[in-house]
């Protein structure tokens, strides 16, 4: 999406040649028309779902822009931290490592959320290794739920997330899909 | 508001005398309708603000739907665990007692996302005894940002957290305000 492409090349920041960082717009401070744009892209990219499953924290604010352009349709975020008020037997489990900060969550859904028969859009921020939408993937198929798809505002291809989804047979739409990160230069697919 | 009081005795479940589970709608699955109109009536409830602020991870939909009642609004979500890729010297800080969890979390913005003469409306999930919400004012104030008022989904007002608020002459809003909770009976005021 050429909006997105523009996004990054004006407000995003080449840390090194893994991390791109773009906490101005997409996972600190949130731009709220992008946001609402982003959503509307990813909803209609799919036919039927009725739940949008994201990750704490970043992807929240697509996953809800997302169902909300699908019309009533809830989110739920998976949580990587325990609550002192939910207990573990109660929950679809899976470990997920974090890209930027290499340590390992036991990311955990309610199984009252996610449901046999449910068809599940997973919406996140980035896509770089692949390492949260394969848990979160997982924890949907844990509940029996159909993966409709997976979103991603910034789809890192290089860094081999999407081929391992696509493995899977399930499809991928992506924000933006940068191929190499090299010195500094970022190059779109 | 009734919608939001309707809501919690539908939905709601009782913990214990301090504690009021609200997953299925507010801060696990979030119910997007639901969170469309509080959005509305939080923006509806203050003049003039350009930046709504929230903590991660359950004030992120509904700082951003108020954020989108208002129009062309960024939100800020200050973060609890630190990035690789932030450096502490960079953000505004404040310790923040989770009510839930009992843990302190060193709570950073970067400066770069709240400036002098922003005017800022804090949004959250709960108030409580007011740690989030006074933590948000600091950072706020740390920023030489006006705080045009707090508001929450739902307040529970016998922990004390709207008095210390309206104590510094803000002004709160809530979608709900739990005078008690008694042997499993919650009253509204």
């Amino acid at each position: 999406m050429r909006f997105v492409e523009d996004k990054i090349l004006e407000s995003g920041v080449i840390v090194n040649d893994d991390i791109l960082k773009v906490d101005s717009f997409l996972n600190h401070q949130i731009d709220t028309e992008f946001a609402l744009r982003i959503g509307k892209e990813f909803a209609d990219s799919f036919g039927e779902f009725n739940k949008v499953l994201t990750i704490e924290t970043s992807g929240v604010a697509f996953a809800i822009t997302t169902a909300m352009a699908k019309g009533n349709c809830p989110i739920v975020f998976a949580k990587k931290s325990k609550s002192a008020i939910v207990d573990a037997l109660s929950c679809y489990h899976a470990d997920i490592k974090s890209f930027t900060r290499g340590v390992v969550s036991d990311v955990t859904v309610n199984k009252k959320y996610l449901n046999n028969g449910d068809k599940v859009l997973i919406v996140d921020d980035f896509l770089a290794e692949g390492n949260a939408a394969l848990g979160l993937i997982s924890i949907a198929r844990q509940a029996g739920a159909e993966i409709v798809g997976v979103c991603a505002v910034i789809n890192k291809i290089f860094q081999g997330g999407e081929k391992k989804i696509n493995d899977l047979g399930i499809k991928v739409v992506s924000g933006a899909r940068i191929s190499s990160i090299e010195n500094g230069d970022l190059k779109f697919e």
